[in-house]
């Protein structure tokens, strides 16, 4: 049995609350700031407002002033905010975690330097422990997991990467249920790189969807060809922009099952079929109102980091052209017209 | 424009005349013997009994008593039969081809010879031509693309493979349109291998739905992360079995865009979810009466041949945990039971 606390409070980081308390362990779910009501909602009725099921019986809630009390004496700590949770993370969560204790973070995305480099937040939270002094093991879990489908038991394989192995085993032995299974891999970056990548490219597989309910004027016009073509090219891109990211393949692999998931996992495809059917980026944000958009992020991050990297001649873009293309949609509210026959011309 | 005779009327070959046709091509639409009510059918009414949508204007159809007419004069011949005629094209149609005209199959499937070496039908069919003393160029059409949406004008992305890239180009300034978009490769051999193989694989990953309805006694219960946790696992296997067989990575690519398409692609879907649901292999296809399913023969054919491999210490089965499974429940009645913790312990 190992102590486990997780911070964050939103949907990710309270559907590991599962497989953890289902395992025996001793579960502290922390909200942040913002998960105030989620927090006061479970001490209620031990369920998070959004799921549909009961937290398994045993776990303990915490509002984030009393992280202290829930992060004392833990095994390892779960980091479950999302990407745009990430400096709070930084600012409020490392400089008071305990040194030496390892950190499980599931938050996805990818950050883009001024030099077009792209760092994951694995690599990020390393600078600011650094500079902490602290020595704490940053381990991180990427690949196919929604959290609605890991609440109802859903067969999960998702990976847990890091440096520290000892970390990773204790961490998955901790975890892994008959239906919650962790691969271990060393390839943080690998990881990282193409569990974020996938937000862009499934939101251009869901442009697809939207430019046939365009043509057909019928919502249920549901085609898996133009899916599967553009399945195909993202697959393409993905592969040669981990590898540039000096992951391995193994990780690309753990990125196209995230793919397929995301293709059908509510918000990021809601954004790719509204685009694709006509809508302009303003137009389908205020449709989705409220709902945030870590793909559009990712996206444009990338490109950007790509267009730098291009211009000094490091990259070469026509490696790229539904990246870049999903970029001219979102950045530059370019009409969609998937370039089709750029894919059939394609060479690494 | 072309002259292009298509023999085979099933729903491949029908649907390829559309761009054909579209084109402005001639196109000449052959039935086989078991194609005579088809074909009868277009004659009548100028539509294939199972599309919703007519033919364009001015598509010729002939029964396959009058192949030799169709033929005469064409730029190429597009095979259309499905694998279960691949013995009847070799007896009855590449004898009559005239010498020197480019042949472009569709055909799907694999053979294993009794040393547990896999052949696709190009190889097969050359051997023939030679032994008929015949030098027609022999390309093949691979990835993601179901008849009836190419019928829809669906967006769609394929490979023509093929040693001669004269007749290549020449088959892809024919047959392109703005909607199909053929990718042009001499990796025959990778492509057929991988468009192959994920009939297995497509196969496997239903099973995760069957197994979700079996659960949860309610046939909407669709989730994804088993999905897509399957399609992790199975774009590992038909990976390293695609270089295997000497494929490129492109090829593979190629086959995960066809294996997408396919999880969704009814039949080998139905059977797959079936199995998952509890029922045996003599039981679904009962259930399945009357429908002609590849994705079996060729997970047998494959897992036979990587058996007799095994054998000789030149593969480890170990590599193929799924392929393996799905093989165990269709040939041997194995429950279903996916074996997820080989997945998580998995290395190449």
């Amino acid at each position: 049995m190992a102590k486990i606390a997780i911070i964050g409070a939103g949907m990710m980081g309270s559907a590991l609350a599962f497989p953890a308390r289902e395992n025996g362990n001793d579960v502290r779910l922390v909200g942040t700031p913002l998960d105030m009501e989620i927090i006061d909602a479970c001490h209620k009725c031990n369920r998070h407002p959004k799921f549909t099921r009961d937290f398994p019986e045993g776990i303990s809630f915490y509002q984030f002033s009393q992280v202290n009390d829930a992060i004392k004496g833990v095994d390892f700590i779960i980091g479950g905010v999302s990407s745009f949770g990430v400096q709070w993370f930084s600012e409020n969560v490392l400089p008071i975690i305990p040194d030496g204790t390892p950190l499980l973070t599931v938050t996805k995305g990818l950050q883009d330097m001024e030099d077009g480099t792209l760092l994951c937040y694995p690599q990020l939270w390393r600078k600011t422990l650094d500079a902490l002094g602290k020595t704490n093991s940053l381990c991180a879990i990427g690949g196919p997991c929604t959290s609605y489908e890991l609440v109802a038991h859903d067969q999960s394989l998702v990976a847990f990467c890091g440096k520290d192995k000892a970390a990773l085993e204790m961490m998955r032995d901790a975890m892994a249920t008959n239906y919650y299974h962790p691969i271990l891999t060393d390839d943080v970056i690998g990881v990282e790189a193409a569990v974020a990548l996938k937000n862009g490219y499934a939101l251009g597989i869901a442009l697809t969807i939207g430019e046939n309910i365009r043509k057909s004027g019928n919502e249920n016009e549901i085609h898996y060809n133009s899916q599967a073509a553009a399945f195909l090219q993202a697959s393409r891109e993905m592969d040669l922009l981990v590898r540039m990211q000096g992951g391995t393949k193994d990780s690309f692999m753990v990125g196209i099952g995230d793919l397929y998931v995301t293709v059908y996992g509510g918000r990021t495809r809601k954004v790719g079929i509204l685009l694709g059917e006509g809508f302009d980026i303003d137009q389908a944000l205020e449709k989705l109102q409220g709902v945030t958009l870590e793909s559009l992020v990712v996206a444009k991050r990338v490109a950007r980091a790509l267009r730098i990297q291009a211009a000094k001649g490091k990259v070469n873009l026509e490696n790229f052209p539904f990246l870049m293309h999903v970029d001219d949609i979102i950045s530059r509210k370019a009409p969609v017209n998937i370039p089709w026959n750029t894919f059939t011309q394609w060479r690494e």
